[in-house]
This record gives structure tokens, C-alpha cells and sequence, in this order.
């Protein structure tokens, strides 16, 4: 039969990341198109010991119905670490775990959209993040990304031409899919911005705690003295993205409203996961552990950059060098579409995103693609760079 | 600061259980109010057994990003156990994994309703669901539900009235509140009525494995020859609800925008328990667990319709024998609103959930509560009945 499907949805294709992600399963592809941590930055020996813990002692909750917002100790954790690490918190917020980072973003949506209302976003921006408004049936209104961050003219324009703009969807740090980082005079004229025009700021941080070089810049959040930032972020790159365990920082008249948005999407996260967090958080040095990650990543990108300076022709691509977080992104000189170069490295069995997946204009092209370091061996960093030299050297 | 949140979830407010359970804290309260399933029914030890195998041996399949779709063995097992035990899933039928049932109730109305849309459902029917619609901008339409189920009339009627109706929502076995199951016959017209108006059909069974008592009654999913019937179950009530695990059986095209929606919800369902999931199904044996938690739910059912023949007044007040379940639904005699006998049972300290809570339309009273067996011990159970019945008698 003929299916008459929502507006919103009818439109709405799977990501195309997910399309490179079917052409993966030739084992002979190098891969730089995923977005995944590595392996290695999973706490596998202290999880497995909490979880049997768990089940010897406290099986009855962590098997149980919870309560929507979160289990509480995790809350209260969550909220003291961003306290002490980002300056995130005021006496009017709360916190709220969430299935990860992706539902906070979608719950904020659906808290303040109404079909046909816009979400002013970074362009290019996280396509999970863009493909989440879209099927709340919100239009996405990109602005451009520039070296150091949001064009703050471009801002000011949308928002004027988007009187029903309700939300302001960025990436301050370690953007997906740009790897760049917003400086701080920006962030500062962002909020001023969304003062201006009263619009509410949806930060998105799921990298923040991934900086391997480089100094903290502060949070839009931190800033936000009037609750007018919501803010996300996971524990998916620091101790597990399968698990599905996120968190909202927000005005608790907020938190309230994303909290019966959340009831009727899955009652509640995973709570046996969601006490592991917790213990792990409580009883293992997290900050340890990160420090982990990061030394990994540093040396994976300082790879992946290094094997660019000696294979890639540098008058033809130019890349951002990232002081932290999962992604390098290539900006081919002279060329408005990318999609061809994506091919021919297919064909040399390379795998890298091409820009206009991150488009909020789906049909338009980009001369942009992303890297991924975090995933590939280092084996596979040089030799896939070296075929991507080969590439743009043949062009 | 004042925010101005979408119209769907400006009037919606946490569902009247979630009050009810805040009057829970007190401990001497006896409550018939919860939905939970019994902690005995978690099969903790075997759980636990798989869990560390699958740290020591699968740990980056289990901690990863993971499909949207869900985990491809546990698919199969589920299509594989529903089409043997309900004659569920045709050749043009995918299975999806969900974060709980309630995910696929949620997905499915955001697959098929615009905001304003109608969904019909059983008046009354479970708040989690209503709420779940509301969330999507969804107006809920109420069909009264009869001793064997829906009205045909009643359905024929909102039908009529409701050109722009996109789901008819049914619980048909053991209805959540009502212990409801729908007869065969009305099963068939229900089916008939959907073709003839077409419309899709939401079949939730989440306690159609639950039965302790007759035989089971075809799913309407089971007649569905040309995809009009989603299928959503889950495994909150046989294996663990806090792990939020369900599953949706729909025509592959109806699941692909699903798929797309839940991608950006959560990505993906917690990995490391549908790996859970999936091992349970295989190694472990699932039939003979679930004989047991009917076992135990039979004997606690029939404790708690003994306790109601021996201590409450009949002509006062009637109640449904269910055949499975998690419970019981009290119709009061000659009374339009049981709010005063609701305050007068936690004067006694017992909580029951009003009928209210679960009508389409929240401002109209009902002469009806909800009492559940599945969580209360024996002597719960036996001395929150006296109590009950003591409330009646002075009435």
C-alpha cells in the first residue's frame, strides 16, 4: 500500500554518511569518514568490574523502571564535574541525563519548535543534529563557518530575516564536521546576539573534554547568566558512545519541559548504564583517563597532519589543524564541488566525508570534506594520506 | 527569564502518575499505583553471566556507535520468536530494536502525524502513549473501550468525524489501564474499519507474552496481509524495563522513516543490552522464564480478586479479571468522579491511579482506577484491599 508519511519525515533521507558507511564493508577501504572514538578510549577493565558489582548488589534498580530526569547520583555528578571543569551551572539549572547527546539536542528542538519554525545553525554543522531538527519539522538556517568560528554578521542577518528562529544550534569547540574552534570575542557576540533578538542558545559540547593541545576556551554556557543556554554533552567520547548515555544542563523550567518530551520518547535512559557511569565516575580517575585519550588523539592527529605536509599538495588543499576532538576538514582550492574528488578516492579504496553532507542546504555542494583520526590504525593514517596525496597530486 | 516554549508541550504536563509517585515516599503507603513489572520477573543471575562474557570477549561491539536499526542477530530473533508465538511479520516486514516500546509508539506518530492530526485511541488508554502523541502536536481522540474492547461503533463514528485521523492506537491484549482484551470479532472489524477508512493501525502489546490464564486471541498484526499494522513490543516486561529495549515489526518502508526519525533521537539503542538481549534469547530459555513470571502474576492476580470477593462491597464497585497482565481496572457504581475516593484511599495509605489520568480528553472525570499486582507483595496486597474495601463500605 501507498503510505502517506508526516511532512516532516517524507522528505527526510538518511544521512549520506550512512550510504559511505554501506560502501565500508570492503575491508580493503581506509576509512577517515566515521565520527567514532576509538576502541581504545573505552574503560573496558573498570566497567566490566563495576557491572558485575552491579548485578551482585543492586540488580533490582538498575534492572528497574527510573525516574525520567536521570538517576540522581549521576546528576549530581555531572553537575558538580562541568561546575569544576567548564564553569557550567547556576542556582536556576538542572540537570537531566538523556540518551545521548543527540536526544538533548532533539528534546531542545521539540521544546521550542513549532513545525515550520527555524534553527539557525553553523554551516556546515553536525548532520545528526540537522537531520534531528528536519524531522521535527523545523527548517535549519545555516550561517557560515569561518576560521574562528560563527560569521557574527551572518548571524546577525539570519536572525533578523528569521523572526521565527527559536533556537541557535551551535558547536563552540572541536566542531563537527570543521574541527574548529569559536574564539572567545565570538562567543561573547553570539550571546549578545541571542540577547539581542531573544533567542535561546542550544551549545552543543561533546568534544570539549578532548583537547590535546591548546587552552580551554570558556563555554557560551558559562557565561549565560539568565538561563538562556542550553547546554549537551555525553559521556559517549570519554567512556563508551554504545551506551547511550548523555546529559542537559539547562533552566530547570526547561529541563521540566524536555523532561515530558523525554517521558514520551523512552521513559527514561538505560539505568543499569547510567549507575555505571556514576560509579565509574565516583570510584575510577576519570580525568586520568581522559588524559589518556587525549595523548592518543594528539598523536593520532599529529599523524594524520604530518602525513598531509608530506603527501598532500598543499596549493591544491588547505586543512584546519585542530587543538582537540576527532576531525580535520579539507577545503579544495579552485573547485565548487567536491563529490568527484570523493569518488576517484573511493576508487584509490579512501573513505572521507564530502562537505555537503553538513550543508543545512541539502542541495547545495561544497568544495569541503572531512578526516577522521580517531578511528584508523596509525598504519592506515599514513597510508590512506599518502593515496589522498595521490589523489590531488593526479588532479 | 520567560520562555516561549512549542505549542505541543506548552500545555503538557508530567502525567498525573508521576504526582501520584511522589506521595509514594511514604513508606507506610501501599501502592497499587505502579505499571512496574515484578523484580522477580529480571532473570539477574544468567544477566549477569552473559554481561561478563561480553566484556571479556566483545567489548568494542558492546561500548561502539552501533545501527540504527539495532543489533542484526537480535532482529532476527525477535522476527523469528514473534512469528512463531503470534504469526507476526510478512515477507515485506522489517523488524527494528527501540529504546522500549514507547520509542516505537513515538516514532510511529512522528512517522505518520502533522501537527493538529488526529490519533484515535481506546478511551480509556495508557497516559504514556497519549502523552507521547501530545508531545508530537498530535490531538488524541477517544473511542469508549467495552468489556471486549473498543466500541466498533464508537470507532466507525471518530472515523467519520476525524478525516484527518493518521493512527488508530490500540492496546488489544490486556489493555494498559483496563486489563481489556479485545475479542477476535472486534479484532476483525477493527482491521476492516482501518482498510475501509484507511488508516494505519499502532498495535502496542507489551503483555501479550504475560498470559496466565485462556487462550491467546490473534494479533491484529497476525491478519495483516498489505502492511497497514505496526507492531510494537518490547522486552520491559520479560527480561528487564530499565534496560529500555523494544521492538517494532512494520512493512520495511514504514521502518526505514522510523529508522530515519530514531537516528535523530538516540542513534541507536544501548548496544551492549540488545548484545544482552540477543544472548539471553540463545543460550538461556526464555519460554520457561516467562512461565514463571506468569506463574508468580497469576497467583498474585487471583490473591488480589480473592481479597476483593472477600472485603469490598460489590454492590459498590467492579472489577475486570484479567487473563494476564500487570491489572485491574475498578469501575465505581452511581459516580462520576472517583477523585474524592482516591484521597480518601491515601487518607488510608493507599495509592490506586484515578481514571482520569488515562482519558483522551485530561478535563473529563471518570468513575473508574487502576490497581496493580505485579509489584505489591502478598501482604501488600491482602491488607491494601482491606483497606479498600473499609473505604467503600463507609462510602
Amino acid at each position: 500500500m501507498e503510505y502517506k508519511f508526516s511532512k516532516k519525515l517524507s522528505e527526510l533521507k538518511p544521512s549520506a554518511i550512512r550510504e559511505i558507511f554501506k560502501s565500508l564493508t570492503d575491508p580493503e577501504i581506509i576509512s577517515f569518514a566515521a565520527g567514532n572514538p576509538s576502541p581504545e578510549s573505552f574503560p573496558v577493565e573498570e566497567l566490566s568490574r563495576i557491572s558485575a558489582d552491579i548485578f551482585a548488589r543492586f540488580s533490582t534498580a538498575a534492572l528497574q523502571y527510573s525516574i525520567t530526569e536521570g538517576y540522581s547520583p549521576l546528576r549530581e555528578e555531572i553537575a558538580k564535574r562541568q561546575k569544576a571543569k567548564f564553569g557550567i551551572g547556576t542556582d536556576g539549572d538542572a540537570t537531566m541525563v538523556v540518551s545521548g547527546g543527540q536526544q538533548g539536542i532533539e528534546l531542545a528542538c521539540k521544546a521550542f519548535c513549532n513545525e515550520g519554525d527555524a534553527v539557525i545553525c553553523e554551516n556546515p554543522s553536525f548532520i545528526g543534529a540537522l537531520n534531528s531538527f528536519r524531522s521535527n519539522g523545523a527548517r535549519t538556517v545555516g550561517v557560515e563557518l569561518e576560521a574562528d568560528g560563527i560569521s557574527i554578521e551572518g548571524l546577525e542577518k539570519a536572525l533578523k530575516d528569521n523572526p521565527d528562529a527559536k533556537l541557535l544550534y551551535i558547536i563552540p569547540t572541536f566542531q563537527n564536521p570543521s574541527g574548529i574552534t569559536t574564539s572567545l570575542r565570538k562567543r561573547r557576540a553570539v550571546l549578545e546576539l541571542a540577547k539581542k533578538y531573544d533567542i535561546i542558545i542550544l551549545e552543543d559540547n561533546p568534544y570539549g573534554e578532548l583537547r590535546f593541545k591548546g587552552e580551554d576556551v570558556p563555554t557560551i554556557k558559562s557565561m549565560d547568566t539568565e538561563g538562556r543556554v542550553i547546554y549537551c554533552s555525553s559521556f559517549s567520547k570519554i567512556l563508551s558512545a554504545g551506551m547511550r548515555v548523555g546529559f542537559v544542563i539547562a533552566n530547570e523550567k526547561i529541563i521540566q519541559k524536555m523532561a515530558v518530551a523525554k517521558q514520551g520518547e523512552d521513559v527514561h535512559t538505560n539505568i543499569f548504564f547510567q549507575m555505571l557511569c556514576h560509579r565509574y565516575m565516583t570510584e575510577c580517575d576519570l580525568d586520568a583517563h581522559i588524559s589518556r585519550i587525549n595523548a592518543l588523539y594528539l598523536r593520532k592527529c599529529d599523524l594524520m597532519l604530518d602525513s598531509i605536509d608530506r603527501y598532500v599538495p598543499a596549493d591544491k588543499v588547505t586543512f584546519t589543524r585542530p587543538e582537540g576532538g576527532l576531525f580535520i576538514w579539507g577545503t579544495v582550492r579552485d573547485c565548487t564541488d567536491v563529490s568527484p574528488i570523493v569518488q576517484k578516492l573511493i576508487a584509490k579504496k579512501v573513505a572521507v566525508v564530502p562537505g555537503a553532507t553538513f550543508n543545512c542546504d541539502t542541495s547545495a555542494p561544497s568544495s569541503c570534506f572531512r578526516l577522521n583520526y580517531s578511528t584508523p590504525s596509525d598504519e592506515q593514517i599514513v597510508e590512506g594520506i599518502k593515496r589522498l596525496g595521490e589523489v590531488f597530486a593526479e588532479l
